[in-house]
């Protein structure tokens, strides 16, 4: 399907995960512990605890959700209907990504980016919600595994789960990365020594980390003091988090001390980089 | 002074202050709160509160820069002996213009970027931090008024302060204009209602606001999630503060409501701003 002689690879192509994802895949013993969605209304990806509580979202962006949906929500019911009648599966993926262009994709979630988005979120629980969103999205991949390639959760809440899951990713499922949101968890920065682990890893696995941010998780993030503005949060929550954890590859010496890791920086733009680049140098 | 034709104005240039600024300067119902400078060491700008504790720093950098002195502080020893042997005065100051080519200055403080970077400060008594400076900073540009003339510091803890204080700098005490830290007091966002006269003042005195950062503010700032780590932390905490700013002016409608106000930004850089125009834009 290549394009005037040249593949086309999505490195950042969403789809859309069914709201009961967790009640379906994740293990038995965790099953009344897990996140469901609200509902399977495309742009509505507010999940729920078991208590009923909203999971993953700081509280003013739920209560903005809630009470005005806007033009972006208008839009995204007609363009995607058809989609969502055919029940996003894998096929239809494969359908919208013909119609594109794009010979190849690697998948990232929607709900899915707010699944571990939860302070203190029990490490053994984050790991089955991982292990859970990762069996779903292999058999999504099913279809055509050439042309699907997923990026893997992995829970930062323990690194010994965020290593097995990385290999068991790789090894077993296939996949071509794993990834991680930028906010920090527990307050510590990505070069802390306590992540060592996983950068080996997956250095050694020789797939790269890729970092995407949500907007309004309910872990701090820069833009969170804009309350429900939404305009002026997610001006910066999705370059300025990628420009901190940027620093902590670069300056904080991750690809010092791991020269083949390789980090992509999602959805968060690029004109930034050469200001942030000199700034570095500058400091 | 004109150079090639030109007249240089420095809109930031910093003064070191004495460190017993507030013990002389301060209304005396404060004298026993104020905060106090530990050395006359240039490049050591520690202030202590009347309990011996550090003040308007996060005790993470407190901690650093008790630690390790580093490069930069050795170089400011030398470069700066001539002019802490002569005083610090507004004499010296003019002398040291001369050597530079500078007409005229707009004068910024050094500890006075930290005298009012305490969370829950008490409003009386940071009105009375503030209008201490501005009174002494008076006294420092007696030399010539005309090269050098003062930026106000004003109180945030209290809007009725941050006007009055505003009306005498520029009526009585003849500033061009009022200065501001970006880190947020009391979690408001500077569009917020709350600072609406202040703008609305500044419009009908014709003077601007300058916002100036300073790094290991004890108020929340971004960057301090990297802790006692200087070259990160700083790459952050001057531009990403002044970017977070400059979006509540832009985004906030700041500047909409108020189109004569002039708002500077300072020793942030400008690389970003292509970028940050864009993605407010975009948003």
């Amino acid at each position: 399907m290549a394009r005037q002689g040249f593949k086309v690879l999505d490195s950042d192509m969403h789809i859309i995960e069914p709201p009961d994802l967790w009640q379906r895949y994740i293990d038995p013993e965790f099953k009344d512990k897990a996140p469901r969605g609200l509902t399977d209304t495309v742009g509505d990806l507010r999940m729920i605890g078991p208590d009923g509580k909203p999971w993953g979202r700081d509280t003013v962006a739920v209560r903005d959700q809630q009470r005005g949906r806007g033009q972006s929500f208008a839009q995204s019911q007609i363009r995607f209907k058809p989609y969502e009648e055919r029940g996003w599966t894998g096929e239809v993926q494969l359908g919208a990504m013909d119609e594109e262009g794009i010979d190849v994709a690697v998948i990232y979630p929607s709900r899915g980016l707010f699944a571990l988005t939860v302070p203190d979120l029990a490490p053994r629980l984050a790991a089955a919600i991982a292990r859970a969103y990762n069996n779903w999205l292999y058999d999504f991949c099913a279809p055509d595994r050439q042309r699907l390639t997923g990026a893997g959760m992995i829970s930062p809440f323990d690194i010994e789960d965020a290593v097995t899951e990385s290999q068991r990713c790789v090894k077993e499922l296939g996949f071509r990365g794993v990834f991680l949101r930028p906010n920090l968890v527990n307050g510590r920065t990505w070069h802390d020594p306590y992540y060592e682990p996983l950068w080996t890893t997956l250095e050694e696995l020789g797939v790269p980390i890729g970092f995407h941010e949500g907007d309004t998780s309910a872990l701090p993030h820069v833009g969170e003091q804009f309350g429900d503005n939404t305009m002026l949060s997610h001006t910066f929550s999705h370059p300025v988090e990628q420009m901190l954890t940027a620093a902590s590859f670069c300056g904080g010496g991750i690809l010092a001390r791991h020269p083949k890791l390789k980090a992509a920086f999602l959805e968060g733009n690029c004109s930034w980089l050469p200001f942030f680049l000199w700034r570095l140098d500058e400091q």
